[in-house]
């Protein structure tokens, strides 16, 4: 029994010691000590500290304890190393270690690796098995009949809770997690499922059909998983029935499938909004690392220039006042960050589906007002600051005139790009926080220097 | 029977449709229309409804329709609006409604509300429950304690399958919700755990201490709701037992309540990372929503104080050669994203526990080495870029020289900030952007300036 226990003791997943205590063993090619280490490990806990050691210690690592690498530790191991791992593996234990997985988990590691090593694995499966992993492979790439399992759990809709638990007590071999009896008509569409708890306290006469629980949905097989992750989500279902275009049952998905989805498309949002690609892992090489983000800064570097180009439209007037040059990232950088504030709240909302054309509307007068609000409160300190230090009023209302239109424009930045990306039918994480800066940076320096031409010289 | 259709078609969450002819349904104060419209649905949709209206709107619908505000969508709507809804709501239809609810919502719903409407709540809740509700109550916010429901489903240790499945059905009242049978000692100390699945498929004879579960695991009370929420996603969990100081069962989560932790805490990362307070709601109004971005604009503005201080020291440069002015924003935005890139980066590999002491020094250095290479290939265009456009390879040499500089401050920093965060025991998302950004701010201005000086005049 494990317990977690302690208030603010947050430490890593295996804790940190035993990091150190595996590359101790690994380094003395220690092989018992590993296993006395390892063993008594939740195999997630072994993926992660196959993914926190560096490269070569993996290698040595694996060359040790190769043997002992089960399907489940294999389905745990995150996509960036498990070819590496994969390509260690001596063909029979990598056989053996698919073998033992439900279809699901077989096909979230197969989508990763290249054609070559999965027809090794294809081959390692038995036959009933590699039809069905085929089968969920020919459904499109992040769909719910690539997350589903084939095992189901299924009744007749006229049967009784006696001849279900008859049934289920015969049945050879049940798939390792279940959460529903579903129940179907003769050509295998669902009409409904009954919950393992009502089944179990429910008298051996009572029809299955009266037990049924009201939350029952399903999904079709082509659905986006995002889709699927939200349904969960919304609905808070435990496992759902997938259906083909035919409406008949082909799988199920589970809720801690549903869930590993959520946790990704977060990392998809943060990641993007961060200008990283999404396929960016902790362990990948610096090269790897400097290529996935390269992208974004060439970009950035294309719209900084936009921001150049404006600020020497005024070379002159910053020749004849240079503290303007000082002052002017102020303005610029202040509406950065409510446009990374506004864009924030407004990529989440999409996520979440709390914004939705019904709302629109109302979000972005908020965020107008909002903007106007703090751009005024802004205003204010900055002006009179400008003020106080400078001594010039003139200056102190350029700066506060500059502030004001600056928010409202990051405000409203921040809202509307993640809403056109969205209704363009494009991420609206992907690229907005480049668009946004580059609007404010413009229009910061060019409202602020603009303001000041007219006004002070 | 509801089903996901379409593979592209990512709508709100009850469509958009539905909340337009709800708009029209109140408008005509058509309660018939309105119930006809609104009792198909799930009353978390019901609950996004209420929350994409506006403030006005809402009062009307509520006006209408509070009788039929039940337990559940009480549950689903959010914190933003609840207190609203409750105000609303007639005495007798808040008592009814609470009392439907198993104790951790009823605990879900108490947390956000102010005193007086906790005590109308709290009475209005029978006896047993209320005392339920107290003690959940008096464990630390944020806490499993808050999260676990009282209910749970035990046996004692040497009961067999048919004794389990016969005292199920003998139960008056189950909870609502439960995918285990906890196996407990004469001390109600959780020892082990039993899925339903195992239960219905095992013949009635066999002893429940030969179906345990390998994965079990216990909670303490104590635990922060982050660590349970760690726990279910690292351990696809679906049901976890929590215990007090002296191990002795004291309620269960389920995997719903720790999915629903998961996602606020991804909205806390996603919201702090951008500098917005994490109590930010769609449903806020434009004051509000002020306030909560007010105070990092104001940080922002001290921050970028500092910039303006760095650039006002080399005046004299500028004044001699005023196209510097121009150009010092591309060093310094392009560092920002630099910057913002690699805290993204450390700030979900923290959260995911991805990084930890044990490989905290590899990533730093693969930080630096990916900041030198991506500073070296942003030289290179910029350099040549500098030197082409202004015919200058001293400016196109100080442009690149500066970008190295910068980017490897900026790689350094968005790993090292979040980490020293995390170490002094504070949220590694929090205010880390603000530093972040300042530091390649500050560095890319006054490398920038400072070599230009040097080489330039």
């Amino acid at each position: 029994m494990v317990q977690a226990e302690g208030d603010d003791e947050r430490q890593g997943p295996a804790g940190e010691r035993i990091v150190d205590s595996v590359l101790e063993a690994v380094e003395a090619r220690d092989q018992a000590r590993l296993s006395e280490l390892l063993d008594p490990l939740h195999a997630a806990d072994i993926a992660d500290i196959l993914e926190q050691i560096g490269p070569t210690d993996r290698r040595e690592f694996l060359a040790l304890w190769s043997d002992e690498i089960d399907g489940e530790i294999l389905s745990e191991i995150s996509d960036s190393i498990r070819e590496e791992v994969i390509e260690t593996l001596p063909p029979e234990v990598l056989a053996e270690a698919v073998r033992e997985l439900d279809t699901d988990d077989v096909v979230d590691i197969l989508e990763d690796l290249e054609e070559p090593q999965q027809e090794i694995i294809l081959d390692a499966l038995e036959r009933a098995d590699r039809v069905a992993v085929e089968q969920a492979m020919s459904y499109p790439e992040y769909s719910a009949g690539r997350l589903m399992q084939r095992e189901v759990v299924v009744a007749p809709e006229h049967w009784t809770v006696g001849e279900t638990i008859d049934f289920l007590r015969r049945a050879e071999e049940l798939p390792l997690q279940f959460y529903h009896v579903i129940l179907v008509d003769p050509r295998m569409k669902p009409q409904g499922y009954v919950t393992l708890g009502r089944l179990l306290s429910a008298r051996r006469e009572v029809r299955l059909t009266d037990l049924v629980e009201d939350s029952f949905r399903t999904v079709r097989a082509t659905v986006e998983e995002a889709e699927v992750a939200y349904i969960f989500n919304q609905y808070h279902l435990i496992s759902c029935p997938v259906v083909d275009e035919a409406d008949r049952l082909v799988g199920v998905i589970t809720i801690d499938d549903a869930m590993n989805v959520l946790d990704e498309e977060h990392e998809e949002d943060i990641l993007r909004l961060a200008g990283v690609g999404d396929e960016s892992n902790l362990s990948d090489g610096p090269f790897a690392t400097a290529r996935q983000r390269l992208p974004w800064l060439v970009a950035n570097l294309g719209t900084a220039s936009l921001s150049a180009v404006v600020i020497s439209g005024f070379e002159a007037t910053i020749a004849q006042l240079v503290m303007l040059a000082a002052l002017m990232p102020i303005v610029a950088s202040t509406g950065g960050i409510a446009g990374t504030q506004s864009l924030a709240v407004a990529v989440r909302a999409l996520a979440t589906r709390n914004l939705t054309s019904a709302n629109a509307p109302r979000v972005v007068r908020r965020e107008l007002m909002a903007g106007l609000l703090n751009g005024l409160g802004l205003a204010l300190i900055l002006g009179l600051a400008g003020f106080v230090i400078f001594g010039d009023p003139l200056l102190g209302a350029v700066l506060g005139m500059a502030m004001i239109c600056n928010q409202v424009v990051a405000a409203l930045g921040g809202v509307l790009v993640p809403l056109g990306l969205n209704r363009l039918g494009l991420d609206p994480a992907l690229a907005s926080g480049t668009f946004v800066t580059t609007l404010t940076d413009v229009m910061g320096f060019f409202v602020f220097l603009g303001l000041a031409t007219l006004v002070l010289l």
